[in-house]
C-alpha cells in the first residue's frame, strides 16, 4: 500500500465543493458559521514554525446532534473537517492544507456528570483542564494531566498529551475511559461503557486516542479522576549535571519511590525561569519534585529521594512546604517556555519534544546540548525526565534564514538522535503537519501502510483532518 | 455496514484449501506440523461449555521468521491462523470454526533482553507470566499481570487480561509497551518503540492487544516491568455482607490507599476455598488484601484500611506477615475457581466475567447471589472487585440439559444485568466466540462497524482467527 508524505506531494483543494459546503453549513447553522479573514487564521496554526493554513470557515457546534449534520454536510461535499479546541497544539494539528471547516468547540465545554465514587466524570470536548478542575475543586477528585497550555480535554485527547504528572498518573491514553466520537459517515459512535477495564472487543479507544481528528471528531469524553493527595510536598534539588539529574532519576523510579512529578530544567533554563519569575534558584541542572500521597509518605519519599540525589552529587533539596510557594513553582515550571523569551526578546519561540527509554535520557540531552551549541543556537530544555520525555525550546529569529536553517536541522537531528535510541519522535507534542516526515522511519513500513489502511477504511473520503499523521494517495 | 454474528449463520470451511495449506506447510516445517487427532483435539477450547472445535493442523514456528512463512503460506491458500498459548482462555479463543491451522508458541518461549534501567523486557509471546517471573527473580523486578492460569504473555496481550494487581499495576493494555505482529499480509509490524510513551500516530499497540489474534500474530512483546515492592503486607477481612465489601473497597480507593490487590470471595466461594486449601477462614463475605510499598508505608496502608473496614462492619483485619502464609493465601485465592470443585465433585466449571463502574458492584453482585438461588445453580463469586470485576463460577452437570439451560440463561441474565449498569460483558476473559452475541449490546452498531471495517482493512481475506469478535459477512 502506498503512503504518501505531504511533503511529497502537493495537496489540491477543492474551491468549489467547499462553497457548496459553507453554503450549507450557513443554511443550517447561519451565524454560527464564520469566514471572515482573522478569525479563519486565528484557527490556523498560530505557534512555532509551522506555517498558518486557515480554513475556508469556522463554525461552533452546540451538541452531538449539530456535529454529525457538520460531519454530514462536509461528507456530502467532499469538504475537509479540523476539530479546534483552543489552538494550543504545536505541530500544524489544527491547519487547513486542503481548506475546509474547523469546527470550533468552544460552547460545548459543560461538564455532564461527576461521578466521585466510581473516580470519573463524562464531558464535553471544549472545556479546558483548568475549568474542569476548578469545577471539581470541591469534590475531592481531580484530573491529572496539564500540559503546559490551558489545553481543552478535547484536544488534549486528539493529541494524546500528557505533562508533568505523567509519570505517576499516564498519559491521556491511561485517563480516557470511553469516548463519543461522529465518524466520517456521520455516525455517533460510543468506543466503550464505564466500566473501569474491559476485554470486550478492539480498543477503539485507544485508537482514537491521539488520531488528531483523522478518524473522528470526539464529542464528548469520559474520563478517569484521581483523588485530591492528602499531602502534596515538592522542592527543587541542584546537580552538577544534566547526567547527575538523570541517574537519579532512574535510581529513583527504580527504588519505586512513587514521584508524582520529576521535572528536568537545563541551567540555560533555569536562568530564563529566574529572569521570568524571579525565583533565585541556582543556575545549574535542577531537578523540580512533587510527591503525594499522606503525610508520612511524603516525608518518607522526599527523605529517600534526598539520600538518592546526594548519590549523584545533587543536593541540598530544597522544600517548598507552603502550597504558595509550591504554586509558585510550578506555575514557574509550566511558563518555562514562555519564560525563556526573556533569554532573547523578540525571538521566536518553537517548541519540540522526544522521548526516549530513560537509560539512554543523559546521553541524549548531553548530545543534544553539544548540538546546540555547535549549531550557534539559543535552545533551553526541560524535561519530563522520569518519562524520558524533553523538550526543546528553540529561540528562533525567523527573518534570520540562516539560523532557521540551522534551527531546523538540529531539530531533524534532534529526531534521529531519538529514533537512534530506540525512542519516539513525539513524546507528547502530537506529529500533526510537523512530524508526518518522520513516522516511516520510527515506526517502519507495515506500521504506516496498517495506519493508512485503517484511515481508509473509517474514512473513506479523507475528510476528517486529512493531511495529518498519514496522508493518503 | 452488515455484520453478521457467527450464531447468526452457517460458517464454511474449505476442506482443499486446508488440505493444500497443510501440504505447503509440512513441506517448509516437516514433523513440525502435526495432525493427529488427540493434539488437534488440545488445540480446540477444552474448557468452558464452548464446544471444541480442533484446528486441522499444529504447527510449531521457532522464530519470526518461520510464523511469517506460515502466515504467508496460510494467506495464499487462504486457510485460517489461530494463534495458540497454552490454552488456558475461556471464550473458545483457540477454536478453530472454519478449521484451519494452530500456531503453538511452545518454542518461541524466550527471554530476549532485560533493560532493568528502563523498567521492561522484550520477549517471545510463549513463554508463561510464572516463568518470566521465575526468570526476572534476582534482579529486582517483576512482572505484575496475573491471570488465575499459568497464561503465556502473548495470550496474555491478546485476550488483554489482568487479574488481582490490576487495581494499582493495570492490565495488559497498561503493561505492554511494543509489539512485533506478522500482519495477514506477511508483512512483519513494529508497533512502536521502546520509549515509556509516545503521541505519534494510532496507538497500534493498543489495537493489536485484546484483539484475540483477529488482526495479526503477536510474535515478539515489549513489556513494562515494575520495581520489586520493599515491603508487602496483606491478609484477610470479613464483613457482614457482599455489600460491605464493596463500600468499603470504594472507600479504601477513594481516599488514596495504593492497595496493591483488594478481592471479594462470597461465602460460598470461602467455603470452597477452605475446603480446598484448609485455610479455616470465616465463611462470611471476605476481601483478601495485599499492599506494596515501603515498611512504613504498607504499615499505614494496612492500618488505615483497618480503619475503614471497621466503619463497614468489618473485621477483625487478619495480617499475613509471614511470606509462606501469604504465599498460600493467595495460592488459595489463584485456585479459587478450580477449588469450588469441592463444592460439587463431577460438576464442570464454567467460568464468566463481567465488570460495572464499581459503584453498581454490589448491586449487581446481590442480584446475581438473588438470581443464581431462584435459577438453583451453584455458583460461587470472586471478584477483583477494586475494578469493578467479578467472577461467577458455575458448577455445572453438563448430562443434565434442563441445568446447562438454567445456567445459560443465568449467564446471559448477568451479561444483560452489567450492561444496564454501564458495564462490559468481560472485564478480562475476552470475547473469543462466546461472547460475540453481546458485543453489539454493549458497543452499538457504528462502533461494531468500525471494528469489521478495520478487521477488513487489515485482514481483507479473514484469515486471522476468522469467527471471533466480529464475525464479517
Amino acid at each position: 500500500m502506498a503512503v504518501a508524505q505531504v511533503a511529497d506531494r502537493e495537496l489540491h483543494r477543492n474551491p468549489a465543493a467547499i462553497a457548496a459546503g459553507i453554503a450549507a453549513l450557513t443554511a443550517a447553522f447561519g451565524k454560527r458559521v464564520v469566514t471572515s479573514q482573522s478569525v479563519r487564521e486565528q484557527h490556523g496554526n498560530t505557534l512555532t514554525w509551522v506555517p498558518n493554513q486557515p480554513p475556508d470557515a469556522v463554525v461552533y457546534p452546540q451538541n452531538t446532534d449539530d456535529v454529525q449534520k457538520i460531519v454530514r454536510i462536509c461528507a456530502e461535499h467532499g469538504v475537509p473537517i479540523i476539530p479546534f479546541g483552543v489552538g494550543t497544539s504545536l505541530e500544524g494539528h489544527v491547519n487547513a492544507p486542503l481548506g475546509g471547516i474547523s469546527v470550533d468547540f468552544r460552547d460545548m465545554n459543560k461538564v455532564l456528570t461527576v461521578h466521585a465514587e466510581d473516580l470519573d466524570c463524562v464531558i464535553e470536548p471544549g472545556i479546558t483542564r483548568k475549568a474542569l478542575n476548578e469545577y471539581l475543586r470541591d469534590s475531592g477528585v481531580f484530573f491529572p494531566i496539564d500540559p503546559g497550555a490551558d489545553a481543552t480535554l478535547g484536544g488534549m485527547a486528539a493529541t494524546r498529551c500528557s505533562g508533568t504528572n505523567a509519570v505517576r498518573y499516564g498519559t491521556m491514553k491511561d485517563n480516557v475511559i470511553a469516548l463519543e466520537v461522529v465518524m466520517a459517515n456521520g455516525e455517533v459512535m460510543q468506543t466503550a461503557r464505564r466500566a473501569k477495564k474491559t476485554s470486550a472487543g478492539y480498543d477503539l479507544t485507544r485508537l482514537m486516542v491521539g488520531s488528531e481528528g483523522t478518524l473522528g471528531v470526539i464529542t464528548k469524553l469520559t474520563l478517569k479522576l484521581s483523588g485530591i493527595p492528602e499531602a502534596i510536598s515538592g522542592g527543587v534539588c541542584p546537580f552538577p549535571s544534566v547526567e547527575a539529574c538523570c541517574n537519579a532519576t532512574i535510581h529513583t523510579i527504580q527504588s519505586g519511590i512513587p514521584v508524582a512529578r520529576i521535572e528536568l530544567l537545563d541551567a540555560l533554563q533555569v536562568k530564563a525561569v529566574n529572569m521570568h519569575s524571579k525565583l533565585g534558584l541556582p543556575e545549574t541542572p535542577l531537578l523540580f519534585l512533587e510527591f503525594h500521597g499522606t503525610e508520612a509518605s511524603v516525608a518518607e519519599q522526599s527523605e529517600r529521594f534526598g539520600e538518592i540525589a546526594g548519590e549523584f552529587g545533587g543536593g541540598p533539596f530544597t522544600w517548598a512546604t507552603r502550597p504558595e510557594e509550591r504554586s509558585r513553582l510550578w506555575e514557574a515550571r509550566h511558563h518555562a517556555a514562555l519564560s525563556n523569551l526573556a533569554l532573547r526578546p523578540g525571538a521566536q519561540i518553537v517548541a519540540t519534544d522526544v522521548c526516549v527509554p530513560i537509560s539512554r535520557l543523559a546521553e541524549c540531552v548531553t548530545e543534544t546540548q553539544a548540538d546546540i551549541a555547535a549549531s550557534r543556537l539559543l535552545a533551553p530544555i526541560v524535561g519530563h525526565v522520569g518519562d524520558g520525555n524533553f523538550h526543546l525550546t528553540l529561540l528562533v529569529d525567523m527573518s534570520d534564514a540562516d539560523e532557521v536553517k540551522r534551527a531546523k536541522g538540529m531539530a531533524q537531528r534532534l529526531v534521529e538522535r531519538a529514533l537512534a535510541m530506540d525512542g519516539t519522535c513525539t513524546g507528547e507534542h502530537g506529529v500533526g503537519q510537523g512530524k508526518m516526515q518522520y513516522l516511516l522511519a520510527e515506526h517502519g513500513a507495515p506500521a504506516i501502510a496498517a495506519m493508512a489502511a485503517i484511515k481508509r477504511a473509517l474514512d473513506p473520503q479523507n475528510i476528517m483532518n486529512p493531511g495529518k499523521i498519514v496522508a493518503l494517495d
